[in-house]
């Protein structure tokens, strides 16, 4: 079966020619001469069944599918070009525009391009594995309001029961590992830290710089552990990094969006360090809370962050949202 | 000059035809045989001619663009659209493929689709200023911290010289422009505000919904006029926009990102509306202040956001900017 998928995906390469339903411009009447011999000319999607959309985005401009070409399970994952300045000129003077709204100086169109200005990259898993299907697949957010009584009744009970293991972050504070990765340490126990570069950059250029700082203590478990005692710890973080990162990288504070998150992804405090203008992951509004706002909200309110009620997205397959929704709570 | 540009951007809708250059499909021969009245059926942007590339994004695959239109100023922003399932069957049978990779099960392709599978959206701005090709023109951005002072000394003076026009909000808030894109109303000159879908959305997908909720009452430039006294301003949109949405759009509260920006991009209070999981721009933490932490932080402190030091990016070109490194703040 596998050879035969791979067959028909080549084979529409060395053919080089469109399906016989694709028609379009000068070579519609040479194509439609040519009808009848589908099977030699077949695309190799035109008989892809869709299955599921496994994720997409809209910002991004792609899509992922689950699906099956000639009974084999397959992946396809479709993405629109970036717009290329050396298209322009043929783009404006060789496409169809409609009309959609105008308002004053604004008006908005749909603009129908020339098919070779305007392609579609296309991948093709297949066959593809259980795994690969996983890979791909989305999984929804929802947003969830937390009060000062779900914390205790719900999100706390539940941390201290999954008791996930920082075991890892121990090991990056005691230098058992990772140690060749510090950019920068504070050893004071009360408002000490190690910064050091996340996993996700690969410190290759600044334009997505991506640094985490780790407490040194050890029994804040996150945003809402927080009280007014800890505002010399915040602050000397805040402080400290940004020299750090201003000495190695060059960087001023004001380019730097410097945060915490609410959920954290594991129950130590830790402050990120990213560069303003990369859309880091996780630096939205319902996740990311600036430092220098929870600093001020500390000083003003010390029970700030136990009280409040707090926001943020949890994944469909996060045990907490589970426990929300058992509390009725969603 | 106006009119002329006003009345080319309209013809291109009243003929609704493509420019005679455009050929594509079945009606490739019923064009071919209207040939020769090109002045009639002019694409408006077929004589487009570009001075620069104000920015553009691979990522979110747009381009910001300045130019000329008959010798008129215009920005003209492209932007792909993003793929829609319910697009998928047709643009796998009616597509070229064009084999670039093949690796064991992995292989890429370029696939050329039908046109109208894969539109780009398109905004002219015409005749632009020089306000709105700064406006749009890639510039770096620097985050500034304000405090209560800064504000009084240094923007709310900047915001009050400039005297930005909000002409166009006032026209959609009477009716006078886009009153059939009005997803919702509610005309109390208090607590009212009219909700509808934001430029950036092709409203074809609710993956990246962004609607605007614009209040009716017109003496809030921003955050920073808020005090308690618009606690029921901000609960009213907050509740009756969900609700809108939810009727509208079938996406339930839990599936929405609400805020406001500050600096907004215009000073008339609005709130953005998005889905939850599209990283819509603006989004990040920088910005964007989530309605139910406003609400919040107001009944808990009336004078919040009067008083507290506020953390924004502000782009080179800005003159807020140079106004805060006249001032010594950056």
């Amino acid at each position: 079966m596998a050879d035969t998928s791979a067959k028909r995906l080549l084979d529409s390469d060395k053919t080089g020619e469109p399906a016989p339903d694709v028609k379009r411009g000068k070579t519609d009447n040479e194509n439609g001469r040519e009808g009848g011999n589908e099977s030699v000319q077949e695309n190799v999607l035109s008989g892809f069944k869709t299955s599921s959309v496994l994720s997409d985005s809209a910002r991004e401009k792609n899509i992922f599918i689950h699906g099956k070409v000639a009974d084999q399970d397959a992946v396809v994952i479709l993405e629109k070009t970036p717009i290329r300045e050396d298209s322009l000129a043929e783009l404006f003077s060789g496409s169809t525009l409609k009309l959609e709204m105008k308002n004053d100086i604004y008006s908005t169109y749909r603009l129908q391009a020339p098919p070779h200005l305007n392609e579609i990259k296309t991948t093709v898993v297949c066959p593809a594995t259980e795994k690969h299907i996983k890979k791909y697949q989305r999984k929804e957010s929802f947003l969830v309001e937390e009060t000062e009584e779900d914390y205790k009744n719900i999100t706390l009970p539940h941390i201290v029961k999954q008791s996930f293991s920082v075991q890892w972050v121990y090991n990056i504070l005691e230098k058992k590992a990772e140690a060749e990765r510090i950019v920068y340490e504070d050893p004071d126990p009360d408002v000490g830290f190690v910064l050091l570069p996340d996993f996700k950059w690969d410190q290759k250029q600044v334009d997505d710089l991506y640094l985490i700082a780790i407490a040194h203590q050890r029994d804040i478990k996150s945003l809402r552990d927080l009280t007014s005692e800890h505002v010399p710890l915040l602050q000397n973080i805040f402080q400290k990094g940004k020299e750090a990162i201003l000495q190695r990288y060059n960087l001023p504070a004001s380019k730097l969006r410097v945060y915490l998150h609410y959920q954290p992804s594991y129950y130590h405090l830790h402050v990120h360090f990213t560069k303003l203008g990369y859309d880091a992951p996780g630096c939205g509004v319902e996740r990311a809370h600036l430092i220098a706002d929870v600093i001020q909200n500390l000083q003003s309110n010390p029970q700030y962050y136990k009280t409040r009620t707090l926001y943020f997205p949890l994944r469909a397959d996060d045990g907490l949202l589970s426990k929300f929704k058992e509390a009725g709570r969603l």
